[in-house]
C-alpha cells in the first residue's frame, strides 16, 4: 500500500457513511463515524422509510469489498412489478430480461447490518454526538450537547460528509460564496405503512414482485421484508382532494383505503392504525456544488445529491460514489486534493442525471399514466425492444440492470424520446402502432442517431 | 384607518429595509429597524458596490410616499449608453423615447438618506446588533455579540427580513421542510473601481451616458456620481485566460487596463490602485418559496429573490415589493396572513421573471454581442420597432419604462423572440434584412399572436 494512513472523520453512520468506513479502513485508515441520532441497532426504527431496492450499481459496491453474498442473505429479489388495479384481476410486468432483478431490503436491517460489518472491520463508532460547526480548511469538527453548550474539538486530516439530504458539513460549505444549491420539494408526501406476515410467518402477497397500486395523484407500493411482512409506502398529495390535509380521523383513513384499495381490504384496521402512527414525511431533489473542499473534506451520498424515490437509485448512486472513490484513491494515492477534484468533476454530471430521471418518474406516474397516448408510446417501444433488444435497451435498464453512467442513460433515453416522438406524430398511428411500417420507421431513425 | 397599530421589526437598514420602514411608519406602525453593521451614515463606503439605475418602478414607489423630488436631487439622469469600442470614436445609443431615463445614484449616498428620512419618519434603529436567530411562529428575534453570547430576546407582532441575498431571516424559514430554495453564482465576479472628478468638480466622461466598455467575455462600466465621480465595474471572469486570477500584480493590472482599455489611459494609476483596493465579489441568483411565514414574517426585496445586475432592476424590484405589499395592507387591512400570502403569490412569478431576464442579459453580453446573426437580429427589431412603435415594444422599455409585471415582459419577449427566429431563418435574411418582406413577415407573425 502505497498510501499514507490517514485520520478520518465520517459525519453520519446511515448507509452510505458505514460502507464508506468498511472501504476506507480496507485502505488502512483510521476512521471514526459520528452520528447525532442513537445507534440504530439499539432502537425502533423510525416509522418513516421507504425500503429500498438495491439493483446492480449498489451490488457492484458490495461486491468489491466482498459484501455482496451476506447482504444478498437479508434481501429479496424482485423481478416484476405487480400491478393492481382496480376491477382488474392482478397482473405482472417482467423488469428485464431473465434473472435481472431488484432486491428489496429494509433500510433499518441492511444499516444494523453494515454498522456491524464497519465495527468488525475496525471503524469506531461514535453515536449521540452532534457536529455543530466544521473548521473546513483545518479538518477540525466540533461536537457538544447544543448550539451554545461547551463543544469538543477533533482534529482530523480529512472528513466525509455522509450526514444526509440535510448535511450539517454541506450547510457549512454552502456559507461560502460559490457554492451553488438547490433545494425543491415536490407537492407529494409519503407515509409508511406495514402489511404484516401470515400467522406461518409467510408472505400475504407475492414476494418476489414490487407491488404497486396506482391511482393517477397518488399511490401505494409494497415491498417485501424477509420476516414475511410487507413495507408499504404510501405517495399522497399533500393538498387538493385526495390528499393528507383532508385525512384527518380514522373514519376519514378508512374510507380511504377502502374506496381506493379494495384489495387490501383485510389489512385496513393495521393501515388505518399505522397512518396515524407513523410521520409524513416530504420529499426533496437536493442539488450542491462542489462536493469538495480542497484535500479536506467531500460530501459523499445524499448529502451531495439527494433525489426523490421514484426510480429507486438514491442509496444505489450512493455506493456508486464510493465505488468511484475507491477507484480514485487506488490511482491518485495520496492526492487527496485530485482524488476529490476528479470525483466531484466526474459524479456530478451523473448524480444530475439521476435527479432528472428520478423527477421525471414522478411526472410520468402522477400525470401520463392515464394518457392512452402515452401508454401507446410505451407498446410501441416495448415491442420493439422485444424485438430488437440490442437496438433498443429501455432507460429502466439502463439505470438499473447496467454500470453505465447515469447520464449516458439520460442521454439515450432523451434520443429514444425524440424518436418516439416523431413516431407518435405519424398519421394514423393508432390503428396502425404494430404495423411494418412503424417498426422501419424506428430503424430508420435510430440509424439517424 | 382601519387598522391596528402593529409593533414591527425590520431585519437589516439597506435600501429596501428603510424604505419599508417609511412605508409602515406611514400606516401608523412602531419601527424597529436592526441591523448587525454599524450606521453607514458614520463609515467609509464598502468599495464593493455598484451604483443604481433608478428606472420608473422604483420612482413610482418612492413617489408613493412623497419621497421621488428630494431622491432626484441626489440622481442623475441617463438617457443613453456610451459605448467604448476600440479604434472607434464613442457612439451613442437612446435608451428610450424622448424623456425615458435611467437614473445614476451612488448606493451610499441613497442608503444614508433614506435612514435620515425613516428617522425622520420615526423609525428606530438599532445598528451594530446581530440578529441570531428568530422563532418564527411566535416572531421573536434574538441578538447578540456572537453565536455562542448571552442573547437579548425582543418579542414583535410582524418581522420583515430585508437583510439582503444572504438573509438570516430566510436562513430559518429554509430549515423548515418543503421550503424550495437555490442559489446560483456565474463565474465572473465584478470589482469597483472609481475614476475622479476633473479639478474643477466636473465629469470626466458625458455625465448624461451610461458608459459601456464591452469587450466579450468582460467589460467595464461607468455611472455618474453627483459629486463629479464615476464609480465604475469592472465585470471579468474569476478563471480563465483574462481573468481575476491572472491580473496579481500592479504591473499585471496596468497591463491589463492598458490593452483592454486604452481610452480610460489617464485614470489608468487610480484604476490600479483600486484594482487592489477593493475586493472582488461574486454575483449570484437566489430563489425562494415560501416568502412569508403564516401571519409573522415576510421575506422583502434580495433576501427573496437576489438577482445579477445585468439588468440594473435589483433595487426596482425591491421597492416594487414594497408599492405592492401597501396596496395589499390597504386592500385587507388587519388581515396579515391574507397580504402575506397574495404578496407572495403575485410576486413570485414577477421574481423569477426579472432573475430569468438579468441572467439572460448576463449570457447576452459575454457570448452573443461578437454574433453577427445576433446583431443583424436585433438591427431589424430595431428598425420595426421604430416603424411600429406601438406594435413592438422592445423588452428593455417593457422592464425599465414600464410599471407592467416583469412576468408580462418576459412573456413578450420570449413571444417576440419566436418570431425573429422565423425572420432569422428566412432565405437571405443577411442581403433582405431591412426589405418589405421581412417587415410583412413580421406584422403577418404578429398577427398570428
Amino acid at each position: 500500500m502505497v498510501q499514507t494512513s490517514k485520520n478520518i472523520a465520517i459525519i453520519g453512520s446511515g448507509l452510505v457513511g458505514s460502507l464508506l468506513a468498511i472501504y476506507l479502513k480496507r485502505k488502512g485508515h483510521d476512521i471514526t463515524v459520528f452520528d447525532r441520532r442513537p445507534d440504530i441497532r439499539t432502537i425502533e426504527f423510525s416509522g418513516r422509510s421507504i425500503n429500498l431496492a438495491m439493483s446492480n450499481r449498489g451490488w457492484r459496491s458490495l461486491r468489491k469489498v466482498g459484501l455482496e453474498e451476506s447482504i444478498k442473505e437479508i434481501a429479496i429479489p424482485l423481478d416484476k412489478r405487480a400491478m393492481h388495479v382496480n376491477d382488474k384481476p392482478v397482473y405482472f410486468q417482467k423488469y428485464g430480461k431473465e434473472g435481472e432483478a431488484i432486491w428489496s431490503i429494509s433500510r433499518g436491517v441492511l444499516n444494523r447490518k453494515m454498522i456491524d460489518l464497519a465495527e468488525e472491520a475496525g471503524a469506531i463508532f461514535r453515536f449521540n454526538e452532534k457536529v455543530w460547526d466544521i473548521d473546513l480548511p483545518n479538518a477540525k469538527i466540533f461536537t457538544g450537547e447544543s448550539e451554545k453548550s461547551e463543544w469538543k474539538e477533533y482534529q482530523y486530516d480529512l472528513i466525509f460528509g455522509c450526514d444526509g439530504a440535510f448535511s450539517r458539513v454541506r450547510h457549512k460549505m454552502q456559507r461560502r460564496s460559490r457554492f451553488d444549491y438547490s433545494q425543491s420539494f415536490i407537492d407529494v408526501g409519503y407515509k409508511e405503512l406495514t402489511i404484516s406476515p401470515n400467522e406461518d410467518g409467510t408472505h400475504k402477497l407475492d414476494k418476489n414482485s414490487f407491488h404497486i397500486w396506482p391511482r393517477g395523484k397518488f399511490m401505494l407500493i409494497a415491498m417485501p421484508n424477509i420476516d414475511g411482512s410487507f413495507t408499504c409506502t404510501l405517495f399522497l398529495p399533500f393538498e387538493g382532494d385526495v390528499s393528507f390535509e383532508n385525512i384527518t380521523t380514522k373514519e376519514e383513513a378508512k374510507t380511504f383505503f377502502e374506496d381506493y384499495f379494495p384489495n387490501v381490504r383485510k389489512e385496513i384496521e393495521n393501515l388505518t392504525e399505522d397512518f396515524f402512527k407513523n410521520p409524513t414525511s416530504a420529499m426533496v431533489t437536493m442539488k450542491c456544488y462542489p462536493w469538495a473542499y480542497w484535500n479536506k473534506v467531500a460530501l459523499v451520498g445524499d448529502s451531495a445529491h439527494a433525489i426523490v424515490p421514484f426510480y429507486g437509485q438514491g442509496m444505489n448512486a450512493g455506493f456508486e460514489d464510493i465505488y468511484e472513490l475507491d477507484e480514485l484513491m487506488d490511482m491518485y494515492k495520496d492526492d487527496w486534493e485530485v482524488i476529490f477534484d476528479k470525483y466531484q468533476k466526474e459524479r456530478k454530471p451523473n448524480a444530475d442525471a439521476i435527479a432528472e430521471l428520478s423527477y421525471r418518474n414522478f411526472v410520468e406516474m402522477s400525470s401520463k399514466t392515464a394518457d392512452p397516448k402515452f401508454l401507446l408510446q410505451k407498446k410501441i417501444e416495448k415491442r420493439f425492444a422485444k424485438k430488437y433488444p440490442d437496438k433498443w435497451i429501455p432507460v429502466y435498464s439502463r439505470v438499473t440492470f447496467s454500470e453505465r453512467p447515469y447520464a449516458e442513460a439520460l442521454a439515450i433515453g432523451d434520443m429514444q424520446e425524440k424518436i418516439m416522438q416523431e413516431v407518435m406524430s405519424m398519421p394514423e398511428i393508432e390503428a396502425n402502432w404494430d404495423s411494418q411500417t412503424v417498426e422501419n420507421k424506428i430503424l430508420t431513425l435510430l440509424e439517424g442517431h
